[in-house]
Order: structure tokens, then sequence, then C-alpha cells
């Protein structure tokens, strides 16, 4: 195992601005592709440090540090907040709001953690920068814009990313979850699903409410797709398989008194399993079609697909090379085998255009006597508030330096000389 | 039968300024409440022409015309447009937008008509205030605002509108609809349903989309609420009862993978029987409160009831009396027996306020050969816009005359001298 | 009006055999196209009092007394009973058994009152047979098997009825209801509905039922289409328009561990407009198969007709002519105008293969005070027991009598001497 | 490794008689607790073979073999046959008939594959015991009744068999499956789900089908509950997690224009966890109560739990050495392992009983080649007749001879000498 401790020797001393530059970037959040104010901070302090910087896909920054022969690493984290308003009374809690997507004006928070994830890969990039010469090769630091609406990875491919820098021989990424903080999770092959979204919409007749008779009713239609929609879970999906099939929102009308010409559903669908994953989507529109034609709709449904995420499947050789020096540096009690998660990703984009293997890992940040107590009490899913929760709530302690130190031992694994 | 021609004899020659009135209304239509420029449009003329003029309930305008011994009758027109963005195309159709009531900007549109109401009975109005030699007693001509919102009339009586103006004899009130222009339908007893609309809030639980086992859904939830409350007039209702419950709008979620944590219902509830809508009433209550049980819902469900229109009943004897008055006037072929009408209004509450009788009659709009090719093809659902639709138009000619007359008719057959 | 006394003079006498025809008829019910005692029964006794008795259809009697010149009237009682195990407790319950349709022993009853519609129409068949002196023309008793399940004006009119006896000019028949013994309600135009009953086959795949994934489950498709036919009532009928759709069974499955391949319902309309009929079957069919189609169904669903009933619309001049008699004879407060009913029947068949106009009636059956009590109480859904009820029990007393002075009435309205 | 082959050497002649004896057995199948017949040809070939036999549970045999000392080993196979008329066209298809719980006359077939389980364990035992020298210890082979309706384990139980039969140090059992035939599967851990009936009575208030306004409607009631239902798997239970909710039967009515008071569901649930099979109950049971809230049922539902199978679930280290002997025995390509099956069994009641560990395995009898052709196309579902289907056949050969070995080699794993 190489000497982590090398390179970690000055890990308190980070942390202290660390700390500080967390609590900025959550002061301070901006929303998917607009993370104009986050991409100047990165590229200040990587460009001080050394870094080769570049801006590619508009907000997304990248850092390459060639540091003698020998493999590269790339690393990334993802920088976008969500529009959720904050709740959780911190004293370094955001007031920002932005403009959706949809043209109105949000609240905007760092509930998923990404400043987390931004500040402790800035913490092993220096950290690295400052100790090249315990190991050797090209460090990547990958800042990646828009994780949230599964557009940040594509606009930087598109923007030509695999041109712009080294060809890595692996690629990194952690998530910080609501799960007890100091540990880590991973796992070979699939740890996030596949996900996409689909927005139906289903064309009714409008009229006078008072006057059913002349209508087709689309509050109606939607009601009967929503119902029949469980039946791909429950009927159709093998037991035990993995499919999620989620109606998000369903909207139709606006007056008591009006019947409205058309519902609009917004689908959300997870999978571990390509085929799976179209034998739902099929399913999906047979039953929309099927419902439309038991309503008289006049029109044909309309289906769009969009905010599709691709699997993410660790590769088992390069995790069990990062879980071994995980376990090396933290010792037992820290390193546990994560279950596949419901969430997806669209990290798996970049080590896909090139062809590499990749490592996605999980880390903690609640607070390990909240966790336990609520473990031991079964509340974890009513009190501890996880990801996209308005009160979603990292204890910078001890999280921030856990996923520094994972960025560093897990590039080391690679990197360090004389291993 | 009193001399109708007297008072009409200048009718073509008023037509000529209420033509372009009533384009002026219908380019410049104002949501309820807000019928600032309607209202002082309406004081202006009626001002002009002798009448005692009065602003009762904000935007509502009355003016009194005393004329010598004899009974009172108060004819009232609607003068309110609705959220509905045009599309009728006309050369003078409204472009107009308003504040509704959530605060959100949209198209206003005069889709029920109700500038035919004004100007008809301006015309009305100027006739009888021209002609009063033709003519003894009081004439009340009474614009009220905001009858989509059900909060026009109560606004004008909260306002003092008893006290502020003399005790009518009998009031009178008309409505254009999507039928034959030219023909007036009529009927002793109902002829517009009690109206009622709720606002349901139903309670989940909100999760990831991902996630559905933290979440109690609320989307679903209000699907199995939706068609149960079919059952409604489906099974508890007896067959041929009148009873209507529309769910106009069901809107819960805004993102595809988020489970949101409640959902909203507005229903709509039309019937012709107190009793009836009370057991109404109450099996929604109990649906829903049933429904979320099912569900594991957190929290009770919310009902606020709101625009809750009265039941509309020409009296018997003065719908006879009106009747026989147009029937001489018109002659055969123009006034038919009008079924009951599923919309509602809050005309009544005028009369009923005073505790005096009422009729309410209904004028076609559309050209007769348009409407008899619809009947004759069954297609007058799918082709004649009907109220409330962005392309409803009423035909000017005929239907302005006629409605003009018939008000000028329904207030003779109380009014004229020597009949 | 002519004097209906004279023939009525011996009516207590005759009543004195027909309650204990009654009690045997009730004790000896036989299910529809198997009345074979209950045709004997009747042929004896006809023939006995001088009728020219025929057999037609089966176990349908007709007994033809030709009085000298006039008109023909014929009346006609059903003669069938239903399979309905009696709970009445009657000294004189039926504990008949028989074989039901599909091959099952089953109780059967007299629950539809068609034992008094034999006992009535026998006791006014002697009461003219005796009296001939007061009336002349011709009187066709008709007894008619089979109307509980449609097939029996069929069958007696496929046997060749209307070539066997004189064209009747009018018809006549009556019906028992749970309401107030000793009153009769007539109405012109519609009283009946039509009826239909369908019997879909709706087919999934079966699989057992741990392998989900494996089947179409025909129990989830069959709830589906149940909850979307509630809509055609709710959503796609006119408001106050009178039309049911009845899923009187559903079926699918007798096993919790195995998937069926198929459900079967069984469903009931009733309208009283053959054009909304027409839109209710195709709404019925487009629902089916759009939700066949939502499920995946491996094969079209099937759909039979049956038992179908004709609408039964009194003739406006023969209703008047009828209501006439019976409120001439019976007085003040018995006579009322009766609301069209939920029911149907097969009877007008029999007028309508002749071209010629009819009269149904109904009578009261349930004590006064009973009714009137269970009225004031609201509680004659719950308290009193109606037709096709294994509790419905007519009082003999006064029903029988009004019921047997009902048919010599309203003969006598076309037939008497000297009207 | 023992040497399995010196028990195994006449297992072709064996296989003679075996054949002969499973077509018998196939001929005449017998359902649950009434093996009477199936029970004595077990009895007198056991006895004849020097086991010491005894009847528990009425149909149940165990033949005890006590062979020297050393440990003691139970094989059961279970002997029931299913309520299914048999389609496969074989020459040795039964055409039987039994009556079944409900009284009803039903076809009768081994369509679950107990005819092999008895033959296997027999040529088993007959090995076993006819070649003594070769291992040391007793081997009690037990045939239990009525494992498809969950009641034969218990039955042997209540009947005192862990006092009548030494304690096992093991259980052994296994099942045919519809996979590919001369492979066996083996897992650690969960390899059969707990299931659980319920019979679910739900009510109504029974009216006429014309009069759906004096009833609460049982068929929109079920319809209502069979969809809500759905959602215990596809939004109460965590994605990925095994439950199955299957109504397999819902019957309500039987009349088309008889609105029924009650309906019957059906409903079957899988689950490995018993935590997860506790919620799923309480899902269920709220569901039903809501839906009958919602629909104003007069009385409560009511719930009856029966044929509740427990979790199958092998122990780790008997697994491992039973999989260690099929594997030296049988080569490479034969023993695979298995995922967890949606099926459930009783077996785990006995060793349950005793305490002890035991090993469940699955066995193919779909001949090679038609299996995998089926796999190639993907058409298992559809081609590939499984157990309970009236097509179940399994290929006597090589199915019946790997089973028999099957038993002999798991057996010898603990009672082999020298091994």
């Amino acid at each position: 195992m190489p000497d982590f401790n090398a390179v970690l020797a000055t890990l308190e001393q980070e942390l202290g601005w660390q700390r500080e530059l967390y609590k900025d970037f959550h002061r301070q959040p901006e929303l998917s592709l607009q993370e104009h104010a986050t991409a100047r901070a990165i590229e200040d302090r990587l460009t001080g440090w050394g870094y080769a910087v570049q801006r590619i896909g508009g907000t997304g920054v990248v850092g390459v540090l060639e540091n003698g022969t020998g493999v590269c690493v790339l690393a990334r984290a993802d920088i976008d907040a969500l529009p959720v308003t904050e709740a959780t009374g911190l004293d370094y809690a955001s007031t920002a709001t932005g403009t959706d997507s949809d043209g109105s004006t949000v609240g905007v928070m760092h509930a998923c953690g990404h400043d987390m994830h931004i500040t402790a890969l800035l913490g092993a990039a220096k950290l690295l920068a400052d100790q090249r010469g315990a190991w050797s090769g090209t460090y990547i630091a990958l800042f990646q814009p828009a994780e949230e609406t599964a557009a940040g990875a594509r606009a930087m491919l598109d923007d030509g990313l695999a041109a712009k820098v080294p060809r890595p021989d692996v690629a990194l990424a952690q998530h910080v979850m609501a799960t007890e903080a100091g540990t880590i999770g991973t796992t070979a092959g699939p740890i996030l699903s596949a996900g996409d979204s689909i927005r139906i919409t289903v064309h009714g007749r409008g009229a006078h409410g008072s006057m059913p008779h002349n209508s087709v009713d689309p509050v109606v239609l939607a009601a009967s797709i929503v119902l029949r929609l469980q039946t791909i879970v429950s009927r159709e999906t093998m037991p035990g398989e993995f499919a999620v099939v989620t109606v998000g929102a369903s909207n139709a009308g606006s007056k008591p008194n009006i019947i409205a010409d058309r519902a609009v559903l917004l689908l959300n669908i997870r999978t571990y399993d390509t085929e799976l994953r179209g034998r739902v989507i099929a399913a999906i529109e047979r039953i929309v079609r099927g419902e439309c034609a038991a309503a008289g709709s006049p029109r044909e449904p309309e289906f769009e697909y969009y905010d599709q995420y691709p699997l993410t499947t660790n590769d088992a050789a390069a995790n069990a090379k990062v879980t071994g020096a995980f376990t090396a540096h933290f010792g037992n009690g820290v390193v546990y085998h994560a279950a596949p998660q419901t969430a997806s990703e669209d990290f798996s984009r970049v080590p896909d255009a090139f062809g590499v293997p990749y490592v996605y890992w999980v880390v903690g940040s609640v607070p390990r006597d909240v966790y336990r107590d609520a473990v031991e009490q079964g509340t974890v899913a009513q009190d501890i508030p996880a990801n996209h929760s308005p009160f979603f709530a990292p204890a910078i302690d001890p999280t921030l330096g856990v996923a520094t130190q994972a960025h560093v031992v897990a590039a080391l694994a690679y990197l360090a000389k004389g291993k």
C-alpha cells in the first residue's frame, strides 16, 4: 500500500480554508448551467495551485496536473444546486433565488451536497499539487455542471472534453448521502440506476364543468392512467427486480367549473437493466394509448423523453483497488458494502466516452449518534432529511475530511510512487 | 297586450351605436371585480339618459328611472369577463390580459357573452328612457359585477343594495347561449342549477421519486379519489336525477423525480335539489376521507367551499306573463320551452333578497343556418363553440336586436300603459 | 262513465277463491319457461268460464271471449317466478326449488308478484265472463311466460300469436310494486326503461400467483373496466338524462395463488331513449377494448347481448281513457301520476307486434301504515322489501281486490255498453 | 468425497421400476389429505425394503432405517396433487377427478411434480437400503401430504412427528421445476418465499340493478380495492425488495340486473422478509378498510388468513456441503446457483420443529433442446408449461435419474463411510 499519509500530512491545515469555502458555496448555490460564480471560484484556485485549467461546456472546469510518467486519473465533482428553498436554519443557509427552467423564480439550495463534492475535490487537488514528490502520473480534476438535469456531462462532452484532456486510465467520483458520517460505501457492479423522465400529454375535449357530456374529461383520463401505471411494477415486473415508475406530477385544469382539454403527466423511471427499461417504457406507452382509446381521446398522446441518466456500474477490478486502498487507509468500521442506490447520475457518461473503468462511492454525512438512534428506533425515513430535502444538512465534520481523504487515497491507489 | 312597438320604434337607430359599443366591450374585457372601465362606460350612458345612477358593490352600477305610478321592474345584466385567451379571430377580438386571483397573468375575454348582456340592457334602458310616455312605474337597470366568481350579487347586497334602490315587484335577467340566434327560451320553475365549488387538499408525504417507499404518493391518492368520485353520479344518484360532480382541476407535483406532499382538487357540483346537494357533498367528503385513510395519508384532508351559486327557479306566474309578452311580440317560432340548463348564476340572490319573483330567459346567438346544419349532422357539441370557449362568438345580428327587444318587452309586460 | 259496479257486483265472492289461488301460486312458483303447472291451472279455469283457450309459446296461455260487436281488448299477465330463496316467513311461503339456466339448483319464489298478476287477471276474466250482458266486444286474457328472462313475449310471437288471436284495439297490463297498497300509478309516455344485458369476457394470461410478470392479470383488467364504466353515466351522459350501467357481476379466478386467464362481467343497461342506448353500448365497447389494449390482453374481448327489453311507452290517448276510468271508479287519493320506473318489461312486444296502443300501470302492495311510516322516516329503501327481494310480500288485501278491479275497469273503459 | 457410485451402482436397474411407478402415480393423483392410495403404495415399498414405517398425520408416511452409528438425515417428499384437469395428452395422463374443499368435483393432476418427488425419494430409499455397507447412521424417508394447501407438514407435526422419529441432524428436500432437465440449482439463504392467503369479504347493499342509488355496489368497491392494492408493491415496497400481492380471485354477483350484497377477494402474498410481510398485511387491511369507508359499506370487512407458508432458507454450511457433493458427483455444467424462487413450501416446518438446518434444491425437467430454444427465442414464459399448468409434463428422463441421484448424493454427504 502506498504511503497516503505523506500526501495527507497537511490535511488539518487545508480543512481550515475548506470549511469556509464550503460555507461560501452553500450560501451561494447556483442552478444547473448557471454555475458562473462557482466555476470562477474553482478556476481561480486550480490555477493558483499550478493546474492547467480549461472551461469546457460553459460552466464546466477542468484542471490538469501533469506530474511525470504514469497512469492518468480523472476525478470528478458535480457543482450545481437545486430549485429548493432551504429550511435548515443553519447560519450559513442559502437565501438565494434563481430562475428555473420554466421561467419562475425559485429558492436555490445545495440540497444534494454538491458543495461538499466541490470542496473535497478542491482539497484533494491542493494536497496532490503540494506533494508532487509522492506520486507520478497525471491528475485531472473535473468539475461538472448540471448533474441535476442530466445535461452537464453531455455538455462537456459535446464541447470536446475527450479531445481537450489526456485520456484517463480510470475515473473517480463520490457522493454524500444521508447515512452515518465517517463511513464510505463501495460496491462492484451497479451502484446507481438508470433514470428516465417522460412528459406525457394526453388530450381530452374541454367543456363547461356543468356539461361533462360535451367533454372528454382529461382529469378522469389522467387518473385512470396513474392507477394503471402502478401495475407495471406490481404485475409486469418480476418480483424482486428493481423498477420504479413514479408519476411525479399529474396536472390538469385550473378552475373547478371548466373541464380542461389536456392533462400533463411527468414520469420518472428507474431501472438497473437495459432490457427491463425497454419493457417498462413500452408498457407505459401501451397503457397510456389504451387509456386514451378507452376515453375516446380525440388526439394521440404525446411522449417527450428527457433527463435521461445512464446506469452507473463500477468496474470490478477498479472497485477492488480503490476499496482496498480505502480499507488500508481508514481501517475497520469505515468502509462497507453499499447496496445499489435508487438514485441516478450522469457521471458515467465521461468514462464511457473514453471507454475506461470507473469507481463511484458514497460518503456518509449524518452525525453518528443521530444516525444510529434513528436506525435503532426505525425512524430514518422520517427523521433523517435525505438528499433533495430542504432540511438536508451534511455535518461538515467529519464529512469534509473523509471526502477529501477519499479522493486523495483513491487517486494514490493509482498514482503513488512505490506502491 | 301592450303596444311594444311604440317603445321600439327607434330600435334600428339604437342598434347602430349598440353594435359599436358591443365591440368596444368585447375588445376591452375586464375580470371579475375589476370592471372599472366597463362600469364607467355604463354610468356615463345611464346618467346621460336621465337615470339616477349609483355605484354599489365597487364596480356594480344601478340606474333608477322613476316614471310615475305603477309597479317597479328590476332588470339585471352581468358585466365581468373570463380568464380566457380569445381565439375567435374576430376583427374586434380581445387581446387584453389581466391578473387572475392567483396572481398570474392571463388572457381576458368576454367568453360568456356578458358584453351582449350589458349592451342589450343599455339599449333597453335608452329606449325606455326615450319613450316615457308609453309606460308608467319605475325601471331599475342593474349592472352586476363578478357573476363568474359568484361574488358580484353578494357584493352589491353587502353594500346595501336593498336599501339603496326601490323594492322591485319583479326582477328580469337573460343570458346568451350557443343556440339558434333569434330564439328565446323560457320555462317555469328551475332553469339553472345550484352550483358549488370545493377546493380539496389531500396530504401525502414527499420523497425522492426513486424512493416511493418513503412517500405517501399524493398523485396516486388524487387519482383514486377522482375515479371514486365518479360513482356519486353513476351509483349514488337516482337514475335520471340531475347531478354533476366535475373535478375541473387535479394538480399535484411539478417535477418527475420528486414525489410531492399534497394534491389539490377543484370540484364543481351542480344540482337542482337541496337535499340531493347535501347528499352529494356528504358523499364527496366520505369518499375523500376514505381514500385518504386507504392511502395512509398523514393529515386530514381539507375542504374549502367557495363560488356557491343558488338555484335559479322562475316564478310560474311571472314567467307566464313574460312568455306571453314574448310570444305576442315575436310571433311564432321564436319562443320555445327551455329545458333546465346545467349552468348556474348568482342573479337570483338579488330578487331573493327582496323576496320577489323573477324571470330568467335564454337568448340564442348562433346563425340559424350554422346551428341547424350542426343539429342535423349531430355535431353541435364539436362544432358550435359554447360559452366559456375561446371560440365563443355570438352573431351580433340578430342576437343584439332580439336581446334588446326582450328586455323592453319583458319590462313593458309590467309597465306599459293601457295593457 | 260506464257502470263498473254491474260487473263488479260479485267481487267479494270472487276474492274468496282468488285469495286461496294466490297462495297456491305463491307456494308453487315455477321458473321462466317451466311454468307447466301454472299454465294448466290457468287453462282449466279459463276453459271452465267459457273462454276459447290456446297454448301459445309453450307455457303461454290465451283465452279469448267473443261477446258481440265492439272493440277488442287484450289484457296480459306474466306468470313466471324468480330464482330467489324466499325469506318472508309467510305461512304460504315457497319452499320450491328449480333448475336455473346454468344447471344449478336454486330456490324459487314469486319475488316479483306475478302470482298477483295471474290471480287478478283471472278474477277479471271471470267477472267479465259472468256479466257478458254489461259489455260488448272481445276480451283476450293473455298469460305470458318468461317475463323475467325477456324471452316469453317473443316466444309467444314466434309461435304465431299474432295470427292465432283477434287483433286487439288496445293492450293492458299492470305490475304490483312496493308502494302504498290501494294506489294505482299511471302516466302517458315512457313508464318503463329499455333494458339490455351484456356478458363481457376479457382475456388475460394465467400464471402462478407468485409470478405476475408471466401473466396478464384479468382481475386487475376487470377492476379497471368496472371503474372506467362508471364514467359513462358520470361524464358521457347529459346530466339529468336517464341511464343506468350496472355491472351486476364481475367474476375472475377461484384460487388465491392462481392468476386466472379471463374475467367475466355481466352488465345491465337501462335507458329511456334509443339514441342514448346506442351511445351507451358504444361507450361500453370502447372502454372495454381500450382497457384490454392497456392491459396487453392477448385476445379480443367478447360481447354477448341478451335479455334485451324494449322501452314501455304508454299511448297518451289510451292512458287518458284508462286513467279517467280509474279515477271515476276509485275516487280521489287512489290514482296518481307515476314517474318513469327504472325497471323493464317485455309486455310491449305484444302490442308492438300488432301495432296497437297500450297502457301499463302500477299497483301498490305495502300496507298503508307501514308505507307511510317508512316515507316519513326516510327509510323506504332499507325497510320496504322491493320486487326481487327474498322478503317481497304484497299484502293480499287490498292489493288483490284493487288489481282485479283495475283490470275490469280498464277493460270496460273500452268494452262497456252505453258508456 | 465419498464414493457415491458404490450406492448408485444399480441405479439403471432401479429406474426401470421407478419409471413405471412414476406413471402410476401420475395416472392416479390424489388431492391434499386424500392421498390414501398413494400413502399405501409408499408404505408397502418402504416396509418391503426394511424400513420401520409409520403413518403420521393421516396420509403422511415415514420410514426410518437405522444403520449403525452416525448422523441422522431426514429426506422429505411431498405427495399430493392439484385440482387441475390434465391437458398434456401424455399416454399416462390423469383422467382422475376428486372432490375439492368447496365440495365441487374437479379434475385432479400431478401438475406440480410431486409424483416425481415420491418416486425419486423411493428410489433413493431403496438404493440406500440395498447398500447399507456403504454408509452408517440413520436415514429417515418422510412422505408428506398436503403441501399444496400448506396443511401437511403441520398435520404431521400435530400428530407427534417430532416424538415419533429420531431427531435428524439435517433435513433435505427437492422440487422439480420447468427448467433445463439434468440441472440442479442450489443456494445458501432464502430460496422460497413466505406465502399467505387471505379471504377478504367486503359488504355492500344489494338492490335491483336498475336502482343503484339504493345499493352500495360491491362490484365497484372490489374494483377500487383491487386497483389500490397494486400500490403496495408499486409505491410502498422499496424498489428491488421482493413482494408479491396477487388478487387471484375477485368475485361478486351472479346476475346482470341484481346488485349483490358482497364481494369476495382471495389474495396471495409472497415475501422474503418477516418485517415486510407484516407491513404488506397491514397495508392490505388499511386499504380495504379505507375503501370500504369510501364506499359507505354498511359492515366491517372480514379477513380470513389461511394457507400460510413459512420462508424457506437454506443453512449456509449445509448447503455448501450438499452443493459440494453434487458438484463432485455430477461434474461441471449441472449444478448452478439458483436465484430465490417466487414459490412457497411448507417443508421448512419440519426441520424448524427440530431446530435443525436444511437444504432445499431444485431439479430441472424440460428437455435440454426445448429449453435452450425457448431461452434463445425469449419464449420461456409462453412456451414452457410451468408448475401448476395443465400442460406441465416433466421429461421422465433424465429428470427421474438426476432426482434419485440427488437424494442419494445429498444423504451420503452426511452418511457415507470414510468420506
